[in-house]
């Protein structure tokens, strides 16, 4: 496939068919794609009034976990009263939309849980690994199956996805992504749907994927990533201690986020985030607002990001921030 | 975007937020993509029993046209009753999965009717040029106005589609597509919903659509599918003569069907069919059946086959028919 978005699309199909149900579960500011499918599982696209009927919402992973798991008990039986019955829980494994959820014991043993319950109900657990995936949350590399594991989002949660979606990062800007799954979804959807993608595996963007491939390991991009990622955050941290606009540095490896807030009443200030945004433009800086009210400024720059670039980058932002006054 | 399947699939977005209805009417044998969304609408994939309740067939604009007219009007009707409503017809307008319809004064009456039918119930029409764009249908060029039209199916038969899906061959087999719609629709829509893509306008792709329309025009390419598939379809006609397993050579362009029969009983022969590709393939020549029986060769070479090229491939599938016995 070309697209993280025909990624999730198809991860859904084959849920869909091998459960026979049609329910899915995502977290309650989840981006998963633009297909017209994906877009109805996306509330951080349209909010909740623009997910399909057989959708429903769970908060995310945060705190103690209890809340997830009691949405999750809910957004189950809604679903099966309903009819739909519970085809699919689908995770972006950085939990970025919803505001960057660090793995811990709480939220593993939440996620632990909604899993449990999702497979009870008969449901598969798809992780979506297309902004997350290929070492972008950094890699601790104690051993080489360490090192694998943590190119990925999910093993930090303790996830056991049956299906995992793949994309953006694969081959460093040309349109590829893939669905990695067990062999016995995708031995029964083959047998019983046609699927075929023109662009599937198409020469130029293998090549591209083969050569990111390689780099990333010659280069150990992902330790990098963790490196240059825990001095970015630091940085951060520190700009956030001399100006009271940002605050909640979060995240992990070279995907990290920070709040703008209004300095007076601590709440979430969209139009600051918007002209950081487009200050931080016209310093040659391109970088989003991003969460739930569009405040919070999401980092995601490319893996081989130096020290030198968070030095530049925190120097123009304090830079952007002074000009906000 | 990257795939004709991403670019139907937001046809129909668009179509359904701007009609605010929800009902598509395609022809019986179509095939538009594969996505969830497309592939509930395109029944050569898994049959009719696989289309979503929101989608009503119609037989193609074959013979006197009235049976696409007489569907058309049930089709609407019923969406109608159903509480759908019509939010669009979309049509591949080469009608090749349908077995290639040319055009003719009575093709275009019946999809002038159909057109105005949908129009009255408040759908709107879709061209899917994915496959026949960019001149594979051939052009006959007097004026530049006539050879821009002859680049596209639709207006072959006299349709006045307010969207275009546009693909596949675009950038010579690097991945991109794209959506051609009045501009009230997308205005609207950019109002209304959140959409981007990643990998939409991706610079090498670009570079390549680029690089392929200055060839297509510069070697007049369209005019010479005309050309060598005015040949082709003669060799293939001829072949026919001696061979009485291939019968019924349509299409146009480098666009073009043969059926594979039964020579006793003249009946669909998918088996037969099945064997002419293979065979075919152990000669080095990639081509597929098609079709509801998969018992059609559909010949889409790329737009530079020359004569000689059409010399051999007609000498292959001699020797390929003649191995079948």
């Amino acid at each position: 496939m070309c697209t993280g978005s025909e990624a999730n699309d198809l991860a859904l199909r084959v849920a869909k068919q091998a459960t026979g149900h049609r329910g899915v579960i995502v977290t309650e500011n989840a981006y998963h794609g633009v297909t017209t499918e994906i877009a109805a599982i996306s509330p951080s696209l349209g909010g909740v009034g623009s997910l399909a009927e057989w959708v429903r919402t769970v908060r995310p992973p945060s705190g103690d976990g209890t809340a997830m798991v009691a949405d999750a008990r809910t957004a189950i039986a809604e679903l099966q009263a309903a009819g739909h019955g519970v085809a699919a829980l689908i995770v972006d494994t950085a939990f970025a939309s919803d505001g960057f959820i660090a793995p811990s014991a709480e939220t593993r043993a939440a996620l632990a849980a909604v899993q449990a319950l999702v497979r009870a109900a008969g449901g598969l657990v798809i992780a979506d690994e297309v902004q997350p995936g290929f070492g972008r949350l950094g890699a601790r590399g104690a051993g080489s199956g360490a090192a694998e594991a943590s190119l990925w989002g999910f093993p930090r949660h303790a996830l056991e996805p049956d299906l995992v979606t793949i994309g953006k990062p694969m081959a460093n800007g040309l349109p590829v992504a893939g669905l990695v799954a067990r062999r016995d979804l995708m031995q029964a959807f083959g047998e019983r749907v046609r699927y075929f993608n023109t662009f599937a595996g198409t020469p130029v963007s293998v090549a591209a994927a083969r050569a990111t491939w390689d780099v990333l390991h010659d280069e150990r991009l992902p330790e990098h990533a963790a490196d240059v990622g825990d001095e970015l955050r630091g940085m951060l941290a520190e700009l956030a201690g001399r100006h009271d606009r940002l605050r909640g540095v979060r995240g992990s490896g070279l995907y990290l986020g920070v709040d703008v807030v209004d300095p007076e009443s601590g709440d979430p200030d969209t139009p600051a985030a918007v002209a950081l945004v487009s200050g931080l433009r016209e310093r040659r800086i391109l970088i989003s607002a991003s969460g739930r009210d569009n405040a919070a400024l999401k980092l995601r720059p490319p893996l081989p990001f130096s020290r030198a670039d968070a030095e530049r980058f925190i120097t123009e932002l304090d830079g952007a921030l002074g000009d906000l006054g």
